[in-house]
């Protein structure tokens, strides 16, 4: 008999949220863990996998499927973490092997956006579609393609970037070493940023905050939500970024509808309004009035915990 | 027996060629009809099949797999011509069914990028590749896209208009409707129309040409292989643009190679240096030095003949 329980990992630049996940998509219990607070990667595995197995001991869990992780730069093929600039860990880590050696089961390993579109389309709003797109805004941008009821990896693992496409030749410094990628713009630190650079503008040195830590992307909608002329801008900055980036994105891949999830997503529909105006000024005309801009149907933690959980019933 | 023969047409915006294709992929027999010369499609459909059995006839075909047709804007789906931006024909032109009208055969019809691309997979240099890109650069900038040995139609027929991604919003009117697509910089018309603007800016009112039929993109690239640095910068400015585009691409779907097909691309080095730098510069690190930018392997005609034949041989 099928095991009734698999492991799903979600790990975030800030946060790593493991979930106990059952046969018909529960979240049955989950343990977080902070992912920023590690730069040694066999400490944070250590940490990471004494969570998993004390998350199986107090659920009373003696077999289960398997592992799932959605991870930034996690590689479907190789099974490792490459690269990836929103962690602290640099270089080829072997995560796969180095979860193996703590315990005897099935491990697969993708990136986070790719899990977080898999959650979307076994439990979520794309269930029966087969051409869409996840995008993921938190720390950084990410995205998930689903073409032909399959998910995108490309010939070495690494498709879906969308976040590090140049979007200004010249702009922004990103953490990947070039300038101008989507994620400086329309990540929660760009969103900051933007803030930070129209309050510069608008005040001079009367604004003295520099670090994009000194304010939240929440504070931001809210103060957009209750009227505020810059914050408002910042919205309608990010939006028309992003919707002209998805409207580029969608006539590569002609998808029925991309889906969003993240922190910044909250902001309702002082993002989403201008994104999607954007979007349909921006878009093909054959591609106008097709391809619906939704929220994701999932609990933003529980998307990228499900999808990842529901990898380990892959072949 | 399998008949011996399929008949693959290559509609572009200028030239219809249509070819008469054995089994090994040898085009035996060919015909040439101006596509630019028809507004109606009745009339164009007529003369394209009195070529077509022309070409049988003195051939002295009896049997055949059926006819594989490449057009801008051909839908695999519905076997439609929809609103191709670069043809005279306007709204849906049901193609397949028109065809079907004067000849009982199968008919297959799909974007002319696409049946490049799978002429490249079938007979050319994406043979034994499973994720690549092929890029089309004449009248328009098309681009066929294939995804683990599959070509992405999207979730209604329209994937891989990479040429109508907006990349200077704002930027030159594109046929469209919309402003700033690649395709009015890096088409024959585009590179042209860059000349023209870095010749005015140059020489202002001595310089009267307006329109882009005056001058070719064939003698801008002579002009830059004689050492003309307006020419030179012209192309300078379509391969870094190209380049950028490339790289964005290439994040989206992580290709193992990118192949490049008709006429600017004749220009040779000219273009495909600054293009190849500009790739590299631009392209997230991971991809760095791992994909290549290459020439079509075959006949710029023949490729989209051949690939446009073969689909009539898919399931």
């Amino acid at each position: 008999m099928k095991p009734e329980y698999s492991i799903g990992i979600d790990i975030g630049g800030t946060n790593t949220d493991i979930g106990l996940v059952n046969s018909v998509g529960e979240c049955v219990a989950s343990y977080r863990i902070r992912t920023g607070n590690y730069s040694d990667p066999e400490e944070y595995v250590n940490h990471l996998m004494d969570s998993v197995l004390l998350l199986l001991e107090t659920n009373k869990i003696k077999s289960m499927t398997g592992i799932g992780i959605g991870v930034p730069n996690g590689n479907f093929y190789t099974g490792c973490i490459d690269n990836a600039v929103n962690l602290n860990f640099k270089g080829e880590i072997p995560l796969r092997n180095m979860i193996q050696k703590r315990i005897d089961c099935k491990v697969v390993v993708t990136n986070d956006a790719n899990a977080a579109a898999y959650g979307e389309m076994v439990y979520g709003g794309a269930r029966g579609m087969k051409d869409f797109i996840m995008i993921t805004l938190g720390t950084g941008v990410g995205s998930g393609i689903v073409v032909n009821g399959k998910m995108v990896y490309g010939h070495d693992g690494y498709a879906g970037e969308l976040g590090h496409t140049i979007i200004f030749p010249g702009g922004r410094m990103c953490k990947c070493g070039r300038q101008g990628c989507l994620e400086r713009y329309t990540s929660a630190g760009g969103i900051k940023r933007t803030y930070i650079e129209l309050m510069k503008k608008e005040y001079g040195d009367l604004f003295t905050l520099e670090k994009e830590d000194a304010v939240s992307s929440k504070q931001i909608s809210d103060a957009a939500e209750a009227g505020d002329p810059i914050a408002k801008k910042v919205f309608d900055f990010t939006g028309y970024i992003l919707g002209l980036s998805l409207a580029n994105a969608a006539a590569i891949t002609s998808p029925k509808a991309i889906f969003l999830m993240g922190g910044p997503v909250k902001a309702g529909n002082i993002l989403l309004d201008p994104l999607k105006k954007s979007f349909e000024e921006n878009v093909l005309f054959y591609y106008k009035d097709k391809i619906k801009i939704l929220v994701s149907h999932l609990n933003e933690n529980e998307a990228a915990i499900l999808g990842a959980a529901a990898l380990t019933n892959m072949e």
